[in-house]
């Protein structure tokens, strides 16, 4: 039975148990929102080491990471250390994106230790199993999802949008369709002069999904690629299949979250978040970024943090982040950092935005720290505790200066907090308590649960990889 | 006479069609934005290298970069060298917050070379010329503010809003006062007992203004230092009085541009950036950042950026960049990259959020030649040539590559732009023009005059540095 069928029925899960303690929240919240189709708990019963997430514009914001090989590389230890980077750097799902060799056995292997939901692009392997795109048999498709939905997948991206009828709509663009699954569809539906497969399939692929309670990631194939396409004809005219598929899915009691953009000015992200919203009838929404300039190859993990920060702020559940490598070649290791920082500041600033119950006594907790000059404590409180400690110490190494009242930013002469204690001893100006005593408490604060990385997200611990006996959440990691 | 009076005398200054040249204006606007205070032309009489450029919410955001030594360091040479690595990634004005040793020589060296508006901090010299903060004298300020606009500064902050009655208002506050300059001036007004010199010399320090033609930056002394402080009453209770301040100096016909937080959540900003505009009648807003979380020091240019576009948005006229140095040390010539960066990011999705006319049209050049994937081009046109270029070339360097229908990032049998150029050969989709005829033209653009760096904005070739001899808009210029 899926969550959402459970919830429908009435029933507090396991899972929902688990997320409900999580985000700090009713379990009853929990399964109302799940009975709603307003959030998903990608959980397949197979996956054993899950430890269980919600994704929904009422809960925190959540943040994914792209991960997997290409035609270049094939090792599982590999595919597992960057599964362990991801988690470590505070991922909450993971999209196994391989597209090289030994696919089955590198899903399997994420899956099996994977404690986050792990997400995978079925269309990728049906292109590898046969000879061309153009020769993707309905069957050949039908087989490779329920493969890998009893290989433990918890959601899958589905292109079913992207309609015969809409393909045209895209003629005017500057560059045409740029979702590898959706371009891989477009060039399935021109050959073959038929309609989409995954469309025509779709209450087939809603039997599996319910078997095995694996999620819709409903495939944005036709998303703007640039500022100069976004929310056209071609975009909003998917967005409405994707809000029909929507309601189909959930008469089949199977979970979905529909995909968003992609490339879309700053002006025109609120409005977008909104639109799907009302078109998917509340499905929550996940984007990929979106850019909010096009000029920045190298940069992208910036221009892209910025959309997803207003993206969050307007109702978007998860955030799927974007290295700096974006546009220009694979990530390594330390692109996914960069790129999982970024994006845990747009997820985390967004839940202060939208008010989330507690998200801003992390943000207290180390500005009183911070204040006090009690460093030690304000690099552990830190999103990155180790590059915060790592730029601070190029300067002033001395353990000494741990409890300096000053960094080589401004000096001691100069430091302005510094100044502002010493003034508040005279005068009219009282003193600021800056005791640890007297520090915003984080163990009871959902802050502290969902969204701090790495310390308060998933343990990456049981996870293979270079550093696997080193637990994920100890000052001492530092595996960059 | 400053670039205000000839503006209310209805005179176009050489200045003013300048600048209204570099934005694609009419110069009549310029004047007008100018006489009615709307705009700044940051230009002292005395500062003979000048390439004038405008601050106001009617032109393209414009981006600072804050230079200058600390007490560790006082070499002329090496500021000069930040000098051009500042206006060589795209400052449009730059800040000397030397507050190490000859400051003088400095100064003069940075105003003698700098083609774009040097800022200075007067507070910090009088600071280094007293022998504690709570005995300058008025005559010390005064002076040394004289001797600045003698130098050629072109704008300076004057901490003039921080008033004896305000002081107490920061009582309650997590991080008290964390301006440099606020501190100082609230230990005088503390130790003194008496009102803020800054705020009871302000006409006289109008009438040296007047003579030298500086604008005034009024600085915000009791800006919010973490979210929890972002709005109070000691923030709004001194920005009404820059609006005070606004007014007279008006009245002498001096150029005013407000400074701005800070630390302020997203979904504040915007509010932020309106309460301004009305309260200072519509005076250029400057702010730093703001910070839209406290949790990421190491990634402050990230958390600062993403507060910055939608401070851009809502109607800020210049951005003060921050590094990923903020809170931790001081910057490195990497970390300035970095922040101009992010920064220049910001100013551009903010004037196409704000559909500044042209601004677009880098966004669209460049996409054009990403789908055509002429690389070359994409790089040139890129915000960092170097940075996209060695990204790209990390695993694909050979010189075939730049003409490749793909990159790693997916390879060539999984690149959606190949897939879907070649499924527009059949069916019903049609081609997409991607020859470099058919793209979007920059040279007319001002987009391409104002808003591109290096290339677009000034031309730091004369500055004297490592790489001086290289024009600063060369490919080969790597001076990271």
């Amino acid at each position: 039975m899926t969550q959402m069928a459970a919830a429908r029925n009435g029933t507090v899960t396991e899972e929902m148990e688990r997320v409900a303690e999580r985000e700090g929240v009713d379990p009853a919240f929990v399964r109302q929102q799940v009975a709603d189709g307003q959030a998903v708990i990608p959980a397949n019963v197979g996956h054993d080491s899950l430890d269980p997430m919600i994704i929904g514009r009422e809960f925190a914001t959540k943040v994914n990471a792209n991960i997997g090989n290409s035609e270049e590389t094939s090792d599982i230890e590999g595919e597992l250390e960057k599964l362990h980077t991801a988690v470590h750097y505070g991922a909450d799902t993971v999209m196994d994106l391989s597209t090289g060799r030994n696919l089955d056995e590198i899903r399997s292997a994420n899956v099996t230790h994977s404690p986050v939901p792990v997400g995978t692009v079925p269309i990728y392997e049906a292109v590898k199993r046969a000879s061309d795109p153009s020769e993707i048999t309905h069957e050949l498709l039908l087989d490779v999802i329920e493969k890998q939905a009893k290989q433990g997948v918890d959601y899958m991206t589905i292109h079913a949008g992207v309609r015969m009828e809409h393909l045209p709509l895209t003629d005017g663009r500057k560059t045409g369709i740029v979702s590898r699954g959706g371009s891989i569809l477009a060039k399935w539906i021109e050959e073959n002069g038929m309609e989409n497969p995954l469309y025509t399939k779709f209450e087939a692929i809603c039997e599996i999904f319910r078997e095995y309670d694996v999620t819709f990631s409903l495939g944005d194939g036709l998303r703007p690629g640039c500022l100069a396409d976004a929310g056209d004809d071609a975009q909003f005219a998917e967005l409405d299949t994707l809000g029909e598929l929507t309601r189909t899915a959930w008469k089949h009691d199977v979970q979905v979250m529909v995909e968003g953009p992609g490339h879309v000015p700053m002006d025109q992200v609120a409005e977008q978040v909104e639109r799907q919203q009302e078109v998917c009838d509340g499905a929550p929404f996940y984007v990929l970024g979106p850019l909010v300039t096009d000029v920045a190859p190298g940069y992208d993990h910036i221009t892209s943090a910025i959309g997803a920060t207003e993206a969050g702020r307007a109702g978007a559940a998860m955030l799927c982040y974007v290295t700096p490598k974006e546009h220009l070649g694979l990530p390594e290791k330390s692109d996914v950092r960069d790129g999982l920082a970024a994006y845990r500041i747009a997820a985390h600033a967004a839940d202060v935005a939208n008010g989330r119950e507690g998200a801003r006594d992390w943000d207290d907790a180390l500005s009183e720290a911070r204040y006090a000059f009690d460093w030690r404590e304000q690099f552990d409180l830190a999103l990155d505790p180790d590059r915060a400690r790592e730029y601070h110490d190029q300067t002033l190494p001395g353990d000494n200066y741990k409890e300096a009242r000053f960094c080589s930013m401004c000096g001691v002469e100069f430091c302005s907090m510094r100044i502002d204690q010493d003034a508040r001893s005279d005068g009219d100006m009282e003193s600021i308590e800056a005791d640890a005593d007297d520090r915003t408490p984080l163990e009871d604060s959902s802050a502290a649960a969902v969204n701090r990385p790495p310390v308060g997200t998933h343990d990456g611990a049981d996870i293979p990889g270079p550093d696997a006996d080193m637990p994920a959440d100890t000052e001492g990691s530092a595996d960059d």
